[in-house]
């Protein structure tokens, strides 16, 4: 373990962050980013990526629950668009709100997201960017398509502080970086 | 129910919102408030508690997802002080985190908060300021108050946008305005 990493170095809009990597299966490490807590990154995120989604035709930002909701309330207050966070479970002041699952093949992880009803018509027929704080597998990105689908809405773009693994994964993903997987 | 209200209306730095009444046991309503998504209102209200907060001697804020993470963003903003969201489930990627566990006693509710191993440095000997969107069984604000004594943090002040059911309750809650809770 001597000469292995135990961070990796990020830079967004002159911020540099040390990422701890962390072991998620025998011999392979990710970067963890958590912007929960981290103002002046989140903040410099939203300005990035406000600035590379300028003249683009989008009229509400989406997301899901819970460390991307820093970055989107912030990314609303930069681009004067309003957003909706789709919730990892459903409460009863939801009402009748919409809900997808997806299955991710790769993980077998399967997820459910939920648009609360007050969402519901913000959403019909308008054109949305997805917003994730990292984008690696894709099964939250998968999940909210699904949802979106579901809702009518047209899918402008997506968009990540990082995309994270093979990049020509997320080659269409407007982002500020990219992450490695780590294998030793 | 012909003469019974359906929203409630609040005030918050000039901007009017129509609370819609959910009933949450037989004859029992509560107006809810979900900010998740009204960045206008976030904003309005991070300014109205920086300004009630300014002079006070604090140094973190702290806040239990989910609904509360923009507004404590916007704190964060409006005030220059860093921010801790306690999670309401452990992730790996949170390492050697604190859990606190309580019972409310009216409720009958259980509520599990964990602080992020990161976050643990950062509240320790620090005084520090309890944020919710809404206080009203007091059921989050006792968790969080657990969890920030077992993590040696001292608790200088709790704030919330509004305040809700008996107001002698949460007089000493820094807040912008308060709910009834209804009854036929």
């Amino acid at each position: 373990m001597s000469d292995t990493p135990m961070t990796y170095p990020i830079e967004i809009g002159g911020l540099t962050r040390h990422l701890p990597l962390f072991e998620v299966a025998s011999g392979v490490r990710i970067a963890v980013l958590n912007v929960l807590g981290d103002t002046a990154l989140v903040q410099a995120a939203a300005t990035g990526l406000a600035l590379k989604m300028s003249g683009m035709d989008y009229a509400v930002l989406v997301t899901a629950e819970a460390k991307s909701i820093p970055l989107i309330h912030a990314l609303s207050v930069a681009t004067g668009r309003p957003y909706v966070v789709l919730r990892k479970s459903y409460k009863p002041y939801m009402g009748d709100a919409l809900r997808a699952t997806t299955h991710s093949i790769t993980t077998g992880d399967e997820q459910t997201l939920y648009l609360d009803a007050k969402d519901r018509e913000l959403v019909a027929d308008a054109h949305v960017v997805l917003v994730d704080d990292v984008i690696s597998s894709g099964s939250t990105l998968q999940a909210m398509r699904k949802i979106m689908n579901l809702a009518g809405a047209h899918i402008a773009a997506e968009a990540a502080i990082l995309t994270e693994g093979d990049r020509a994964n997320w080659s269409e993903v407007i982002a500020l970086g990219h992450l490695p997987i780590f294998t030793d």
